[in-house]
């Protein structure tokens, strides 16, 4: 086996798959054009993404993800949950933004990605309700929210009502001005409605 | 002038004009079309509509207008308004829900011209958050909602916070199941939200 292929891992498939997306769009990122770009058999690639359809979900899940870890870092962190709380959803909406504003194109090439795969984006944001259902659970248990029978459904309302904020359907708004403002008035709403 | 002409409202016009788009998708309701459709000259629609553009945006106007009129109704009724609040904002779910399922190629073209005209989508916002507004101010008199300096930025956060439940963009996942009890835990956390 060649040194090439012996260092091929899926990660660094996937970085050549981002990176050809970048350069030529949804229609590229078949396995053939990336292992084109990595010099590599596409033999090679099949070993580790046995469809065209499996490297697409596979390179969308990895964008999605790293989302979600950037944002489990406020959800260990100690202290008041309902900062914790304010925190993540100015987190996510920061993060959101910055993807559709740093780079459209390959945000609009997620787009068509995610709209390809069907259980990528529901990963994700049972992903990020968990997420979220720790704060409020950590808030239920200082007292600083109100008890909740299920967490996780609190946690799906609070994602759901600020949606405006992290939806990508909503990203040619996220530059408008008063979108600040919009978000602090949903925000305030929100944490109002989990206080006890 | 002809009998035909003497009868031709504006609102005749705009019938006209929708079952045009009805039949022949967004791309068809020009001036002639609809002069053609109407059996009258172009000459005579010109007369009430100016411009391709000044028909298309006021048959997207008539169409979110009656939303907006089904709603006022609420609005008007005396009674507790956090129950008018739940009420109306069941029923502008019901009516956008009603019209992506009853006629789905009708709700589709009208997406592509709510996409087209600039302000008839502001104006209907302003509309129904108008109407928010009076029964949030309703419930800041009675003492049933927190008293807020500014009613309208209040509604406005309703508004967005139950957007997955009226904004068109998610229309696909609104025959979805488990979408009512996302919609009544919404609905729940705002109204908490708004409790004094």
């Amino acid at each position: 086996m060649a040194p090439t292929t012996e260092t091929l891992t899926a990660e660094r498939i996937l970085e050549a798959t981002e990176e050809v997306l970048r350069r030529h769009g949804p229609a590229k990122a078949t396995v053939v054009d990336v292992a084109r770009a990595l010099g590599v058999s596409h033999g090679s690639v099949y070993r580790h993404f046995r469809t065209k359809a499996a490297l697409r979900e596979a390179v969308t899940k990895r964008w999605l993800d790293r989302t979600s870890g950037e944002l489990s870092g406020i959800v260990a962190t100690e202290g008041d949950p309902e900062a914790r709380l304010r925190d993540w959803l100015g987190a996510l909406f920061a993060a959101k933004r910055r993807k559709a504003g740093d780079d459209p194109e390959l945000f609009a090439t997620y787009m068509v990605l995610t709209g390809e795969t069907g259980t990528a984006v529901g990963e994700h944001i049972t992903d990020l309700t968990a997420q979220l259902a720790r704060i409020i659970e950590a808030g239920v248990e200082s007292g600083c929210f109100a008890g909740t029978t299920d967490a996780e459904k609190t946690a799906r309302a609070v994602f759901d009502a600020t949606g405006r904020f992290h939806d990508p359907r909503y990203a040619r708004e996220w530059e408008e001005p008063g979108i600040e403002a919009d978000f602090a008035a949903v925000l305030d709403l929100v944490v109002r409605g989990l206080r006890p």
